[in-house]
């Protein structure tokens, strides 16, 4: 960790945080660059002082060498996380498809997308039974009878059920029927949540918020992984800027700059990304050519009938083009 | 709602258009407008139709009219929210002062500043027991524990207790210890939370999201509203920007905005948009300036041991001095 | 364009929007949506009548329903419109890549890069005499001695050369030596820039500005196209976002929407994007996967020994590398 | 300047580094720190070799220890900057009010204009001549004759004359007609430009730029005064983010964070920020009080008349309040 002092710090000022850190067993570089003092704290759990040494006077601002997500980490674990599920290995050499309704709005409605998407090409089935939506008076799902729907559709069709989690009271329901679960957009820093999914030992799907960098995905991935959940895979789907020609902006950089700094799988949902149907497909393949493991799409059968963000879903015929797309751009990689 | 063909439309996908809205009781009207067809869709519960007209083929856009918020709007309502908590009117003629640490640390600490702040002009006392951080490894507050503790010194100086909630789980202990229930800024969109504040009954500080429209501010304060709990206060706390020499940046246009839009308070929180002690005083008479309903500072008598954000507090003469020029500014304004 | 009233607007408020949009030829349909009047003001140049309505009293927002930019948009021209530089078909079938050292630096170095894009695969050399840089101390490039290297390295290999243009009073010069013009991000709504190589007949390369909207990319394309020069290229090379793990954020929804809304050519520069060699392949493969039509790579045989950008250069390998990644990308959709 | 290796890196990569350092008359301290190396390279002028070291193999980033733009810096110069104009201090005790129409449109409209904001407290006057338009079908002023009439007004009036300035040929025309040369937020890194009014020896205003960052704002200022000219005053004028309520989003922090980091006067202009009229008192009152040195505002006599921007103009009443407030908010504080 680096300390950088402001120009006018006396000794006194710098005094002080030598005392800290080596009371805290930590060693201390001093240096001067261009007329102010520059401190390197060395040693184990540098990074505890952070914000006592940022709120000492005298300081400028301070540096962290080593990334805060230890357990996330690329140096960690060099070798690529593979997770598995039900068969299906996420972070492997072959893209994985998850797709499904935004919202279960019925038996037959999940059913019959479910059915589709596997003739498409799908290997886990999405479908939100608890939706988080912006508008109190939006539909918010099926709640504990979608969730039954979902298993009961996913043992029928041999589809694992990847499905979000909105509150930490829930988690039991969500073993007991669930595949994966997923951790939305929303609630990325939702600590409480993150809490209980590291401790439910099922497979998790973490998306990364709308405004959260990437290093607070890991960080948010290092809550996970803390409390012991190891089976962790992280989501791009796009992030808030000021262009509203999509319903976010697709960070596809994510994806190698996730793989150089983390082992952790990571997907990508063009579907809440793009926002609107006709852009879905080239950011998947966009994604996939990125080096994405995944995909996570949002398709339905009637479209204009869905109860949630029918506008950005895929028809069935496009998510079967779309899965012979990906397995061709990944085959066309070296 | 009004619904704008793409160029190319034809009289089937308009004529689907209408068929939806006239079996929903609405009326449509259609008009030419440089070579695209506009349909102005009219009539009470238009909204609920929108996410299934977006999704029909030949659309290129629907526009809202009205607000999608209806109780939480200037047009609900058109005089000003004031909320009391504990004889203090929040969202009246007098800016409100709300003082305390980032965390509670103990009750020597708390009770120190509860009686600094109380000294210095605050006229609530703020301070976090369950604490939100980016970090898993970081002090996450005293929990349970740190509740009593803020009850007792706010039973003792007489201050009001604010105080972050973050699970839905721990309703009933915070509605037994604090006055007004925060949700943070992480929380904003965390919908079981809001439902559960929403049915508390309890005055609700609810913060705006990082990367949230004050639009979608509206939205979750529209979920509290329609649960039936108006006793609700705003508050701007800085959104994400690219600039990174503050923490956040701080949207002080929030503040005349929701003015406009809404009846419901506003309060502004220096401490997390500057994220450093020297521009927290700026920003604070900034936000008094531009018509802020009062403040939620950070404050601290000893930063550099605190165990969350010191280097944003400020220290008790600050914040007292702060309180002056709050009075002053807002005794300049006509 | 469609007039929201708010929704205590009078009849006089209506009455004098009506005015003088029929003293402007315009026809008015009214409606009430919502508890407020809503307008279509419609006919032609209804646009131009925007400024002034938006500054009436009693008025919510003006809506456009028509693109602002129509000799840009897909309506004005239904088919894609292909640009033709030295032999080489940009807009075509086969993705076109221009690749060279961010600036020119010598002679010798210019033609050892030249030699080494063209045997990769590179169908035009890019390099830069006159450099923006974002500090007075960085190197600002050899100026017109470097387009005269450009000139003569061109014409030695057969490539065709791409370079940036920064003040309009340099046209002569650039007419004289380069292949397409090139106008920086920083520029993108440089106007007397725009005006000049509008009307200088070469081909243009316009990229998006950092805070640029595609919409404002589109209308600085209306400019170019207005002055009557149709040889017209767009390239996205990242936004600014508050994402620092890159350079800029890909936009690579862009490519789509580009595409849906104009029948202009859009490139993509990778580089810029991802200011860090280690992306610049994932992101190049992403932008052909979306559908761009080529590719804009900066390329150094000494990345550590360049002037200017270094750090985020392909060695030659690397881009050959890429180069048949894309033809891959390419061939493998359908 | 700090060099920090990525974890796997050799002896042989921080030889480089060191050898490289060495060559250029720097000293290297090396320390190990979480499993890294860090490297401080001291001396003055490291920050010229940034570039080159950050493009060799094995380096993970580097990090800036001194500001970037001396002669823009607070260290450089202790004391605050006054730009004095026609009389006029900028930078002094008393904020100073520029007002005027956004664009000049005949010589009574800029007359009648002049003489209700000096009335109401302006000092001096602001008007476009060379309007940038993001339409290139909208008005874009009256050029030179637009010019002319600033003069002969501001002569006649007493008040001293603002005006953007757009291409770096027009820079005598500007030199004999305007007292102060405004560099507009589009051409904020528009390097010609700043060369040539940094050549020109008036005082220059510099409006930041919608997407940079105060460090870039500090190194366009660094552009102008390494040319020789320091009568600069700076000027915030909001940021594009996500939030569409207002024009753009008004980052007054900007305010207090130039007045740290440089010794540089600092203005708010809050016609372009709110982009809508009823936001422009409440941000021009937050920037009085967070320490801005004036404003810059738009006011026009009839603005649904406006050739540009009417909808933000403040009426001269209004505008006379404002200087009210302004003068009432400088006296309130310490």
């Amino acid at each position: 960790m680096i300390v950088v002092m402001q120009p006018g710090a006396g000794r006194a000022e710098i005094a002080e945080v030598v005392a800290r850190a080596e009371a805290a067993g930590l060693e201390v570089h001093e240096a001067q660059d261009d007329g102010r003092a520059v401190l390197g704290v060395i040693g184990r759990g540098a990074a505890r002082l952070r914000d006592a040494l940022a709120a000492l006077p005298g300081i400028e601002r301070v540096v962290d060498v080593a990334p805060p997500y230890p357990l996330a980490s690329r140096e960690f674990r060099r070798a690529s996380t593979v997770v598995e599920v039900g068969g299906v290995a996420i972070g492997g050499p072959r893209p994985v498809l998850i797709a499904g309704p935004c919202a279960v709005e019925s038996y037959e409605q999940l059913l019959s997308i479910a059915e589709a998407v596997k003739a498409g090409g799908a290997q886990l089935l999405r479908g939100g039974a608890f939706k988080p939506r912006t508008s109190p008076y939006a539909f918010r799902g099926l709640g504990a009878e979608g969730l039954r729907m979902l298993r009961e559709v996913g043992d029928r069709t041999g589809l694992p059920v990847v499905t979000e989690i909105l509150a930490p009271s829930d988690l039991d329901l969500f073993v007991q029927h669930a595949d994966v679960l997923q951790v939305g957009a929303r609630n990325m820093q939702n600590f409480p949540l993150l809490d209980e999914v590291g401790r439910a030992g099922k497979p998790v799907l973490l998306k990364r918020g709308l405004a959260a960098t990437i290093e607070e995905l890991l960080l948010a991935a290092e809550y996970v992984l803390a409390r012991g959940n190891a089976k962790l895979i992280l989501c791009e789907r796009g992030i808030r800027t000021f262009e509203t020609a999509t319903r976010n902006t697709p960070d596809l950089a994510a994806i190698p700059v996730v793989k150089h700094l983390s082992h952790l799988p990571i997907l990508f949902d063009p579907s809440h990304s793009a926002g609107v149907r006709r852009y879905v497909t080239p950011l998947a393949r966009a994604a996939i050519a990125a080096g994405a493991d995944g995909l996570l799409v949002e398709v339905h059968v009637k479209p204009e009938e869905a109860l949630c963000d029918g506008h950005q879903a895929l028809l069935p015929a496009e998510f079967a083009a779309l899965a012979r797309d990906a397995a061709a751009l990944r085959a066309a990689l070296p």
